[in-house]
């Protein structure tokens, strides 16, 4: 096998399974009539992201400016910076690179509406905004009962190009997390439509109505009025979506490849990957998932990856289990994004090489 | 304020604090007689690495080769790798290494040392090993009762120079995590004491009792018989290790500083870092640290750190507090150590001026 020299732990990408999420998602959404944002902070690697464009794509979803700068550099010119941005620095960055390419950045609040609009000012250019709205998860996004008001605000302010609605919920319905993906992305489409219309009714302008995600985007691109969808995780899949049937593991394109290096009891072997190498964030045992474990082990699927120190992987094996240290195992994480964070390269295995690739947008201070 | 410039999420280390928390634990290890050996996977800044030795530390401990390399690259010249490296390819760098630096590797299978011996063999040197013992985590570490027999066949491999025994518990007794941390590093100290004196009446040579982490190396370092404490945390101190009783919130030198993008509800508030600004490998409301949040917030000791998604921060905070889309805050993290490893860069605040230093060891593809 091509990847015996790597050197472990390492994230192993196959080229083909993720040229064909990609393409799968494209055609999904374009049988719908629908733009494809495709969220970056999946990959965080500018390489991908064209593929993504080359698919289709109408431009890239990314959530920090820092991700924003490393894409503009390598080429792409069409980013959506799905979040607030409010502080000076970064908005003084943000007018510049307005003038550049087409950019738009998200908005919540009057306050930070404030600041993007000073900044536009002070860099004489306009900047395109959508106006964030909470439709239940409670973090980043004006209450939804708020945004009709909040919008008919942005639209009258000096500097900015009012553009339109977005949201970001996931895999909820009803206001909790669910299995139900195809309902929910129909939810966050009603629920965005409706709120599109009551801002039309007071003459705003509503160009964009952008939502969805993985699990949802190719049901919320159903739903009459639903401009734009911001998948991200569809480029690799993990095991977070193949347990909401988002993909099946063997649409699963990037794995952890780890070294057996220790079994110290019969039921015990211990991977030279732990929580700097896998991310925590995604708990095993919780609703509605209920993932066991941290990673499904793609050579030993009965086997429960139970614990995690920082550099250690700790696995529940058969005594029976005919294992030995030295053996190379692959893993699919519970949450590929914030794994592939924690690694400044991805090996991506194309027919029959190997090539180390930068995580080039990963961990910038900004 | 210095600081008021950088850009957000950023962690901030005050350098005066880390030298003082050096300072402190070279002191009362010194006063115990016993060498130190930090953890450099906290830091993973040679710099860093420095000041430990120039305060009196021994060496260093990594967790993985590729650390051994960035830090011998930097001029160090004493590191243990306690870690039981298996890979072919890792274990020739090891052995070259061996002949350039005091290294030291562990090893905690016959399959491991016969690894260790073939590569020295092979690389015309002798390679220096420790015998990792399981004291009671189920990680890493021969079984305990093994350890004498195991003990006795490494001494005689060809090519193995063998030098004694460590272990790694952290704050564990009788096989529980415990708050208890005197007691726990005296036990810990008792039972390798104990097989280090088992394994001499065998015949064989034990030098090296190494143990210890920063909760139970004061402790550790008083029982007669160990000769080296490896603690990694101290040098930046965190939440965990505060309610541990180890260090107060005062002397916790490294912060992540955050920006204030969103108020949409009174009682909540929204900071631009998330799961890949802080580590979640140390959970809320866990026995025994029974933390509450995600981290400590320094101007708001009340309120809560509650969720995170990648990017957002969710923090509970009460309708009267007075807080803007764009102050800043600055969080002790529950665990800085998986925490700088998400972080390219650190911030150092050293007598007013603020300079920023690569986490030079983190993410390597080894």
């Amino acid at each position: 096998m091509v990847t015996d020299r790597l050197e472990t732990p390492c994230i192993v990408v196959d080229a083909n399974q993720m040229r064909c999420n990609i393409r799968l998602m494209a055609e999904r959404i374009d049988s719908c009539g629908v733009a494809l944002r495709p969220h970056a902070k999946t990959h965080k690697i500018p390489e991908i992201a064209k593929l993504q464009i080359e698919a289709g794509a109408a431009g890239i979803t990314v959530a920090k400016l820092s991700e924003a700068d490393v894409m503009e550099a390598a080429g792409i010119r069409d980013i959506f910076i799905a979040y607030p941005v409010v502080d000076p620095v970064k908005l003084e960055k943000v007018a510049r690179m307005s003038s550049r390419i087409r950019l738009i950045v998200g908005v919540d609040s009057l306050e930070g509406a404030s600041r993007i609009s000073a900044a536009a000012l002070r860099g004489g250019v306009r900047i395109a905004v959508r106006l964030e709205v909470d439709t239940g998860l409670r973090r980043t996004g004006a209450p939804y009962e708020a945004a009709v008001e909040l919008a008919r605000r942005l639209n009258g302010m000096e500097g900015l190009d009012f553009r339109g609605i977005y949201t970001f919920r996931g895999n909820v319905l009803n206001g909790r997390p669910t299995l139900e993906v195809e309902e929910a992305g129909a939810e966050e489409g009603r629920l965005m439509v409706a709120l599109a219309e009551r801002i039309r009714a007071e003459g705003v302008e509503v160009k964009d109505v952008s939502i969805g995600s993985t699990p949802t985007a190719p049901y919320a691109a159903k739903v009459p009025g639903v401009t734009e969808v911001r998948p991200g995780t569809y480029v690799f899949n993990d095991r977070m979506q193949a347990a909401l049937g988002t993909c099946g593991l063997a649409e699963c394109a990037a794995k952890v490849r780890v070294t057996l290096v220790s079994r110290p009891y019969p039921d015990l072997i211990v991977v030279d990957g732990g929580s700097k190498t896998f991310a925590t964030d995604v708990q095993p045992d919780t609703r509605p998932l209920q993932l066991q474990g941290f990673g499904y082990i793609e050579e030993l699927p009965h086997a429960v990856f139970e614990r995690m120190s920082e550099e250690h992987g700790m696995i529940r094996v058969r005594p029976e289990d005919v294992l030995e240290v030295g053996d190379v195992l692959h893993i699919v994480p519970n949450h590929v994004c914030s794994t592939v964070n924690l690694h400044n390269n991805l090996v991506l295995l194309d027919e029959g090489r190997e090539r180390v690739v930068p995580v080039a947008a990963r961990g910038m201070l900004t």
